[in-house]
């Protein structure tokens, strides 16, 4: 392999090129290690070499390189993600799509951009504009556009817009193929979903289409209940309140709300918490709606005030278990449809303090339902296995977030339109190979 | 009562008074003779005078004058209504809103109004700052937001923001009682529900607060299907898309679509029709949505397109039944809440030819529902009844449109808040006496 580097090294020596160990291994890595069983399986897998493109034309060259010397190349934007998807298993070329960074236009209502526009500094543009990304996980400050796409699936924001995945959620992306002559591929309209989701297993993004939200100005709001579920059926009433425009809608139980250490004047003892954004203009009725439920507000933000602090956002989604795991390294996670309240009452009931109940809820196809990322201490493989079983015996919908394939996670089986663009745009297999569980079978 | 009517006149002989006959007549009633069951009922009732302030000092002036008196007061906007809402069972005066139209404020997201602005008028000032009203009924080119808030309940728009009376969709009122000495009461909140699609029984609304909604490009287009129950399936598909931003999904059984003659052209004979408005943003992914349930694009014009033609909003709601009696006034219709597919199927099945079904996908509890506004040939009124029966005993809503009673509508109780506020504001049953059942029968 050595040669073989030394040889891309060699063509490609007018890019920027990344060769020291350090660095490399920064950059082969995610937060994979939030799962005790993908630490095992990741820890020591890195590229190679890194290239950092800055554009179009350097991606292709980068592309017609690896497939004349048939290296493998993983593709990645922030690393921010948590299932490793970005983690090279067969070593090669890492493609740090950072560098290519460029807002190509910025519209009413959608944008062009490059896959290395990092989140929150699009927003602050857009903003200016009267819009805003529709969608965004709790890495937003750090996280890319490409990125989100290509490893993410929902975030804040989906309690409105629903999924990444929902048609409409992204208008069309450009990618550059791994044939013998890599060329550019223009994917629009429901063709974009053979590479949203897909871990840079096919093709890689060079450009972005997205559609926008209106911005409002987001208020964020602490309440809390004392009872979990009635603080559970707050948020889905919150989410059903099609009357109130809102962003975020997480509930914590008070077995979560002590790890967030930051929060704790707004968290009180044996409370359970939701946190929620919701548009300035619907404060009235929110309060209502909290009054209702006989929730208290310990924690109110204007847009503006919330502008100078460390956002809500950040102690929601996967910000959650970040956190937790900072006071107590043993807990891992799940990821959870949930789909009724029935179900999360059944779960909270059954488990216990085993496993701790976080919400998130969304859209999904057309309807709010409680998602979650449960956090439980990590004991052993089988232990995970028989969480996850149970949750499914009883209904529930498990995005597994202890396995890197693609397959294992939200998506349970490729689509066969994936699998044939797969085979047409990467014959070498050289795109992120090991991730995609049939491709390993074939 | 003659007398009285004189002693009002000259109370308040500096407003002004209309007391031609004819004007009285065109001012008493509204689209009541959409039902034959109503037209029976209402057709010779008339007010007194009719008087138009201008100001809310001259609202209290004529709520003093009344009081006094003892003289029913019965309060209008346009007249747009269609279950008598604003015909004065006992005569007295017509309390005419129209000429109080101002616009006190328009903020981002939200505007403070008179009663007597109309509603297209007003969303074309605040278009030009990026908002537009959540909701309004076909009738929006002369409707008034007073008169809608008054007796109106749901419209384009409710597809994402639900219905009228939901929290959040109005903001606050300022209501001029009825007492011995008339007072302004500011209602904020869900205290506006004591007001909400009253008819105006309680109190004379004389400002509101209403949140705004982002003003979109709406494209306007007309889809056709093969078959009538896959036309109501894309319906509830596009509203189930939380990728896609829309404002009206309409549905309407050939049957229907044979009553439009304006569209003929775009409603080939045998064809079942969606009517939709759409984000232009979004439109790539409409059209991959058309696609996935087999429709045809039959109309289709942009924003700016549309802005110059008579928008498809008017073959939709209540103005399907207006163009349907235009060509057929023995035709009259239903109001109902099918809340699933399977029901609009079961009636469509049942009633075959004799019910129509014209659908409207709104939101109802945060959930997607079909509503519906059937249209069939009246022949007695015990059929009428049996129709409704039928539909009610197999679990769909009626809000029955032949009735001018409060409660036998889509409320169908009065809750006590609202009756305790008309207590209060309203000590002598003056306000549209006869229209609240349980204060008939008090």
């Amino acid at each position: 392999m050595n040669q073989t580097i030394d040889k891309v090294k060699k063509d490609l020596s007018h890019l920027e090129i990344i060769t020291d160990p350090n660095q490399i291994t920064k950059l082969s890595l995610d937060y994979y290690h939030f799962s005790p069983i993908l630490h095992k399986q990741l820890q020591d897998k890195r590229g190679d070499i890194v290239i950092r493109p800055t554009t179009e034309e350097e991606v292709i060259q980068v592309a017609q390189t690896c497939v004349k010397y048939k290296v493998p190349i993983t593709v990645r934007g922030a690393g921010t993600g948590n299932y490793g998807q970005c983690i090279p298993l067969e070593g090669g070329v890492i493609l740090d799509m950072t560098k290519m960074n460029q807002i190509l236009w910025l519209e009413q209502g959608v944008a062009c951009v490059e896959p290395g526009v990092k989140m929150a500094a699009f927003d602050k543009l857009a903003k200016q504009t009267g819009w805003e990304l529709r969608m965004a996980p709790s890495t937003y400050r750090s996280a890319t556009i490409g990125g989100f796409i290509g490893g993410g699936s929902v975030g804040m924001g989906s309690i409105t817009y629903g999924q990444l995945r929902d048609r409409g959620n992204l208008q069309a992306l450009r990618v550059v193929t791994l044939e013998d002559e890599p060329c550019l591929i223009e994917l629009r309209g429901d063709e974009v979903q053979k590479v949203n989701h897909a871990y840079g297993t096919n093709g890689i993004i060079t450009q972005l289409e997205i559609p926008l939200a209106p911005a409002y100005p987001w208020a964020e709001i602490i309440v809390i209940f004392d009872d979990f579920m009635q603080a559970a059926r707050f948020g889905q009433g919150l989410g059903e309140s099609d009357g109130i425009v809102k962003k975020l809608i997480t509930v914590h139980a008070t077995s979560i709300c002590r790890y967030l250490h930051q929060l704790k004047d707004y968290l009180p003892e044996n409370k359970h918490a939701a946190l929620v954004m919701v548009s300035e203009y619907d404060l009235e009725a929110f309060r209502d709606l909290v009054h209702e439920y006989n929730g208290k507000i310990s924690y109110f933000k204007t847009a503006e005030e919330a502008s100078h602090r460390t956002s809500l956002l950040e102690y929601t989604w996967n910000h959650t278990t970040l956190h937790a795991r900072s006071i107590d390294p043993s807990i891992t996670y799940l990821q959870t449809f949930y789909f009724t309240l029935d179900k999360v009452e059944h779960f909270y009931d059954h488990f216990g303090d085993e496993v701790m109940i976080h919400l998130e809820f969304i859209k999904f196809q057309g309807k709010v339902i409680p998602a979650g990322l449960q956090l439980f201490h990590f004991t052993t493989e089988e232990r995970v296995n028989e969480i996850i079983r149970y949750h499914e015996e009883k209904g529930a919908g498990i995005a597994n977030p202890h396995t890197y394939l693609l397959e294992g996670g939200g998506r349970k089986t490729i689509d066969s339109p994936q699998l044939n663009f797969k085979k047409e745009v990467d014959p070498y297999s050289l795109m992120n190979p090991g991730k995609m569980m049939i491709q390993n079978n074939v």
